[in-house]
């Protein structure tokens, strides 16, 4: 076991305090990682601030790792020290069931474990990215491509997949058209995703402030959900709209802009239940669906993706001591598009 | 213009009453069909209720319809007089959009023409299938085929299309498993279909009551929703839930009963919206979706289906003055399983 520096919660509602987290030896399968970038997530917030339930403090958050291999365990084959790599939201599962063995490790039917506040294999509670070093088990181990700016690998490894996972199984592409609402941290890597794509894409935003970047970003259409006139405008538009809002959306009204067989998926989670009209559902056979993160192999294919389309997100890199700042700025939406910590200052 | 004899409703709240309704002549692509019978479905009572909005009265509802065709329009080339036929929930529709032109005429994009209550091409407004005869144009004539019990075909044209299409459209077949919500009308002919498609049936019924019928009709399981345990011992079960209760049901502990990449479909839509817990949707990429009626072609496949697999509904057959008794029943859900009126009795 060995006390890597790392930026703590000790409580729901007290700033985060540079302190130490425990990492363990690393095993025959296990990857050292000296993390180089941490991207800020809001799932870290929502998670430290008890909104999804209570849970173990001191801890220690972040999903949206890179970094270089700085040690293997003796049975490790799918990475070398100096490789470039990147860890996202899961750090194990139980590679047995019919989920994981069909490369949907985050639909493991034991449950996936969780990079961080999570019940380890060995009992112990996963501890996240927002540190120096982690050791994860090598095939929980992504390759990140050469071609990706290192501070901007990061981000993709929870917003790059979780928009990314989506778009490929409702097969946007050529012919299709797509919406994406909000243009967050998840919300532009979806527009970016959906035009490599070939889809037709619209932005459905709240207003029109971020519209020159939705346009530059590969959006065909941008419009306001505030303004009534958009609804009526656009209904029966799209085959796919991927919502990355997680506060409540009219469900009801975004059904109406879905076209024949269309699907309306939630990538995110608000905690209270919505309300959903059923009869949207009916006239049209229409779905409401959700979908979280991506596959080991997805994901891994998402990265090359990137690579191969120059696809990264837009990121503002801060010092360590400026996360509590940052996370308010996060709360405020006032972000364009990802906060990413430089792990050399912590 | 010819008066026929009809049951008729002349407001929301007073009993159906015998009266009159006109038909209009016979245009060159009509059909006059001599109605045997008619079934009663539980729209009917709906709408006349005003549940679903205002509606002008009189009227007269009706959309399980089979009889025998009196007489054919110049152009007619589908249907000869004596033939036996059916007509379901649409009477018309545009047949130039990209919905009618792939077969889904019920999701015409200028809205399909419902057998009543809805504003037909010659502006007036469409009567149902109570009624000694009805004038249909011959593309919304279905065949019957001669196997099945003619009394037994009306409720195929309603409860019989509005559950196989969903069946079809999600792949209930075998290796898949299909849990049918509530064994009434729609239910049971969810039963019958889901069963001769292969699929591994179970219904979930509120309590055991008609375990034994559900059983003879070809589920292979039957549980009580009113019993918590089913819940926990079933979760995670299903690749498709057909739910026939279009009164509310808890969604959240029903999308838990589903498998990874697994549907939840409505075929009926309680008039207030329905809580939906998106998290549940997340974990296992989830759908909630609805599905309303068949096309036409599809409707005409039901029914061959029907008469290959000897499937049929289970019904009561009524003369025409024990209508507004059966209307009770039906709201009491005691009927086993469809109330088929005697349409020569009108």
């Amino acid at each position: 076991m060995t006390l890597v520096n790392a930026y703590i919660a000790t409580s729901a509602t007290e700033p985060l305090v540079r302190g130490t987290v425990e990492r363990r030896e690393v095993g025959p399968n296990d990857v050292l990682i000296d993390i180089e970038w941490a991207g800020i997530c809001h799932s870290d917030i929502h998670t430290v601030r008890g909104d999804w339930g209570e849970i173990p403090y001191p801890m220690t958050v972040g999903h949206e790792i890179a970094g270089v291999v700085a040690a293997v365990g003796a049975e490790v084959t799918r990475h070398r020290v100096g490789d470039r790599v990147g860890v996202g939201c899961m750090v194990g599962s139980c590679r047995e069931c019919e989920q994981c063995l069909a490369g949907n490790e985050q639909y493991c039917l034991k449950g996936m474990i969780g990079t961080y506040n999570a019940v380890d294999a060995d009992g112990t509670i996963t501890q996240g990215g927002y540190s120096e070093q982690i050791v994860v088990a090598e095939d929980f181990v992504l390759r990140v491509p050469e071609s990706i700016p290192f501070e901007k690998a990061a981000p993709l490894l929870c917003a790059g997949i979780t928009t990314y996972s989506p778009l490929r199984h409702w097969n946007a592409g050529p012919g299709k058209r797509v919406a994406v609402v909000g243009l967050g941290g998840l919300g532009h890597m979806a527009v970016k995703f959906a035009h490599a794509m070939g889809a037709e894409v619209t932005v459905l935003s709240q207003s029109l402030k971020k519209r020159e970047d939705g346009l530059r970003m590969g959006a065909d259409h941008y419009h306001a959900t505030g303004d009534p006139d958009t609804f009526a405008a656009l209904a029966g538009s799209f085959d796919l709209i991927v919502n990355t809002v997680s506060s409540g959306i009219d469900i009801g009204a975004h059904l109406d802009l879905l076209k024949t067989d269309g699907t309306l998926v939630n990538v995110g989670a608000p905690s209270e239940p919505l309300p959903v009209q059923v009869f949207s559902l009916l006239m049209g056979r229409k779905s409401f669906a959700g979908s979280a993160i991506g596959g080991i192999e997805e994901t891994q294919e998402m990265l090359d993706f990137c690579a191969e389309h120059g696809i990264a997100p837009e990121v503002e890199v801060i010092p360590a001591d400026r996360i509590n700042e940052a996370w308010e700025r996060v709360l405020a939406s006032d972000v364009r598009y990802r906060f990413v910590i430089d792990a050399g200052t912590i």
